[in-house]
């Protein structure tokens, strides 16, 4: 059996798998392995060729190996700038690898990688019009269009993140104002509940965060919202509302069948999803007279880079 | 010399043109027709019919026949609903008018159409990711990414105009708030001109308008901005920034190689290119990390929906 590897580069760790060719399943992984991200450039091409090495001695020679990375990858697979891994610009991942490797490696974008993963193996699959959207620490997302992944002319297609959804926002780290994963992500969560908590709204919420506002993270909702605290269900609609704008604004775009959500807010994706759907119906232009795209979590979970990254190499743009 | 007819209906007027096939310049267009647009659904189909006949009796037999217009249009070719032919909704244009003609008609959305135009004739000629964007009274779009035209998964896409800038901007005709066509068209263009001039910012402009802030339009504004009026240049400048946030949403989205502006707007590009670049680049996130896409004003002016509606037959997905 051809065997693939792929390796997802995350903000704090690295995630190997090996997976057989025409994986159709998750179940499909043969082997895994995972490292902790150094932010030094020649540290983390070390541990990537030693994760290689060691994943292969595990499953046997693989065919083909692929790397999913955070931020601007362009097609030649080089690493632009990285919001997640700050010290490392402009770092030639798939020339520098392939090198201490001794073989071709193809390099892209890790939330695109998740988008191709959860198209292939997950929840999108058997729908030709795909648009993933990681809703982690920040946005990120990936296109499938017509039955191919969309990489755009640079490879930069996706980075919803950053669409602009109100110009009076508050700033983003990128030098903008009111960026979509301002709201929209696992920190636009937390920053819509400390809000609401100033505003003495969110008594239970604060209390299941230990008593200081400022600690207050999107985890500490969601468990009050599981207990019903009205509250806390306030500030996940107000979230919801903010992702369904967000994803109105896709649809207008691309038109997709389908959603997959996928990130760490996917983890409490029963308490979204009906107020997801809500918002989006209300928002949505002509609501009435067109089917609307199906909202779906990711069904992969961490995997979902790698994975993807594994079927990189051999996935025609 | 294989031949192609193409009907754009517009909100006003439908113009027909019939080209040859292998079209590579607007001066191939061999025949052309134009009727005013009539709003209820028989006479529009009694208009395209005649069109087709009259087209065909002056340029010959045609292969194919393809119709674009304004609004949700589905791959089946049904109108669902537009705002500028309010009383058609639900109209399947290709199989009544194909019933009509005793022969097959493709229908698609008009902005997608004047995109495959323009890509494959026009201003985005040799580009394999294009994104038209057409600022008239409204905004619409489409999209051509990877070489092929993309459509969405019902034919939906690129509907740019609806994508939400400000949750609390002003209400737009579709029932939500903050539409990027109320900032970044011509009525969008009107609107920031009539503020501008309330607060007594815009004499010369509505001494250009006869005197009455009521009826300033976009036209007004470039006028006095062709005599380097500083009013009129604020708000072309104004102007620019809410059309260069759009674009750079839609860049974080498909990260194209080139746009083509198309629209009313179009006529005055000298005055909106540099000021739409400049705050392109001041938005744009990691701005020196990465190639930015070339910004084009369309070349086929009105033609461009008749012309790509004629090789829509032939356009694969």
């Amino acid at each position: 059996m051809t065997r693939r590897l792929g390796i997802d580069v995350g903000g704090t760790k690295c995630l190997g798998v090996v997976v057989d060719d025409g994986v159709e399943e998750p179940d499909d992984i043969v082997a895994q392995a995972r490292q902790p991200t150094p932010y030094d450039p020649d540290e983390l091409l070390d541990v990537l060729s030693e994760m290689v090495h060691g994943l292969t001695i595990e499953a046997g020679a693989v065919e083909t190996v692929g790397v999913g990375a955070p931020g601007l990858i362009t097609l030649e697979g080089v690493l632009r700038s990285s919001p997640n891994v700050p010290d490392v610009v402009d770092l030639d991942i798939a020339t520098r690898l392939g090198e201490r490797l001794g073989r071709p490696v193809t390099v892209g974008n890790d939330a695109t990688c998740a988008a191709l993963a959860e198209w292939r193996v997950g929840a999108g699959r058997g729908h030709d019009d795909v648009l993933m959207v990681t809703l982690g620490t920040g946005i990120g997302g990936g296109v499938v269009s017509g039955g191919r992944l969309v990489v755009g002319s640079n490879g930069f297609a996706g980075e919803f993140g950053h669409m602009v959804v109100d110009p009076n926002g508050p700033p983003c780290p990128c030098g903008r104002r009111g960026c979509w994963e301002r709201y929209a992500s696992g920190s636009g969560l937390a920053q819509l509940a400390r809000t609401a908590a100033v505003g003495g709204r969110l008594r239970r919420v604060v209390q299941v965060a230990g008593g200081d506002v400022t600690l207050l993270r999107g985890e500490h909702v969601q468990a009050a919202a599981e207990e019903g605290d009205e509250g806390a269900l306030a500030v996940i609609d107000e979230f919801a509302r903010w992702v369904a704008l967000g994803l109105v604004n896709l649809t207008n775009a691309f038109d997709p069948a389908i959603f997959v959500l996928g990130g760490g807010l996917a983890e409490g994706s029963h308490l979204y999803l009906e107020p997801i759907e809500r918002w989006f119906s209300e928002l949505l232009y002509a609501p009435e007279h067109r089917p609307h795209p199906a909202l779906s979590f990711a069904t992969l979970g961490e995997h979902a880079g790698a994975i993807g990254a594994a079927l990189l190499p051999t996935t025609r743009f």
